[in-house]
């Protein structure tokens, strides 16, 4: 795990902690885990967990994200769980009647990456499976997070919120990398213009030779646009050899060869 | 049920079809179920379910996303399943090694979007819990998406990747109704990919006749190559019939003339 550890710190440098406050199942508690460490997300913090800490239940169902179960740091209550940080997002699907902002989970993460910038400590906030976020630890949130979801059909349960928030995380901050590594484009050899050109000139020829081109006044046209297939597909030097000897194929059953 | 489906055309309107393909598990495909619909996407299709269909244990799993349960339509094969749609966009951890575009499923839900707003259907395909996605599958998609996730630790399971997608969805299409503008499309209609397997269906059948498969065995590589250059190229419908005029000069033999 201290590979993935390394990893991690690369692609997303310092990120928010989670804290969970009263959870109840092990195994919740172990899905979250594995949640927040496909994002990146290792640092997690439980308030008053209902079964105690450590809990096999939940390194179970982690299935591997034990970088992130044996960091738990298990608190009495939620000011002390997140004293450390400057700023806490609360994440719940009804925003409660308490005067405080509300934001989506693309808006949090992007104040979340522009004070972990700046030095400070983040943490996103999620209630227990029963009874959610109460009003008393809203109070400690700098500002509601809440999940655009269907209204007809809105229950997220506590590892699907973590892992739409982890989503996010990583999408505003480390998601470029990853995706210019994973081009497979660029292995490659692409075609150049001159192989390009000698296969457009190849299809030419044996269309002509075939009187595909009528009436001869739109010939160009014809061309242009059967150009402008070919050079939008961004071809390979190999496939272009792969379509002269489609057209060769083509062009010799013509013939009768 | 006829609450939640009303309320959600009023959301977000017009919305990607999810295709499983060789799905395994019944709990997998209601998590799936249900995963889409709380991101208001309704339209499943299964391409060769394991245990048949219908599934009890699927419609268990799926708690109460009966909408989406109720409306599966199951298919042979993926080519079937597909063939109405214009845009089929790939979600797989690894890209294989494949010439295809690779997107960010924010990249790719924009383009869905855009597409959908212009009266194209559009279609998020997974693979099944155990093989994923086979080359075969992916030859079928205009994009490959990849969700961004820790290197170190990337697993997602099947509805963990339609949650993310179908957030990505409401994320852009759905929030308080701030759909963004849709870019200018180009006039000309796409090819649907019934145009497409037709044009390809066509090519393959000229160049066995010119026996250009050859040695035998290697003739579904060779046929799948081919089809990544032209799904590739993202061809409008008068194209696919140049195209085919194009097979027709190259091949037919000319009568008489």
């Amino acid at each position: 795990m201290a590979g993935t550890d390394k990893r991690m710190i690369e692609i997303g440098g310092a990120a928010p902690v989670v804290v969970l406050t009263a959870p109840q199942m092990g195994e919740n508690i172990g899905a979250a885990a594995r949640a927040m460490l496909n994002f990146g997300l290792t640092e997690l913090r439980l308030v008053r967990p209902r079964d105690g800490w450590p809990n096999e239940k939940a390194r179970a169902m982690a299935s591997g994200a034990d970088v992130v179960i044996d960091g738990v740091a298990v608190f009495d209550d939620l000011p002390a769980a997140v004293a450390d940080c400057h700023f806490v997002a609360a994440t719940t699907a009804r925003p409660r009647d308490l005067l405080k902002a509300v934001a989506d989970p693309a808006d949090c993460v992007r104040e979340m990456g522009r004070r972990i910038e700046a030095g400070q400590r983040c943490a996103l906030l999620f209630g227990g499976e029963r009874a959610g976020l109460a009003s008393d630890d809203l109070v400690h949130a700098d500002v509601i997070v809440t999940i655009p979801t269907n209204p007809g059909f809105a229950s997220l349960n506590l590892a699907q919120s973590v892992l739409l928030m982890g989503y996010e995380w990583m999408r505003q901050t480390g998601a470029g990398g990853a995706r210019r590594a994973a081009a497979p484009l660029e292995t490659a050899r692409p075609a150049s213009k001159e192989d390009l050109f000698g296969l457009m000139a190849h299809l030419e020829g044996e269309l002509e030779a075939a009187h595909y081109f009528f009436p001869p006044e739109r010939a160009p046209v014809m061309k242009r646009n059967l150009r402008a297939i070919f050079a939008r597909a961004g071809l390979t030097e190999s496939e272009t050899r792969s379509l002269r000897g489609v057209i060769k194929a083509l062009a010799a059953k013509r013939r009768g060869e």
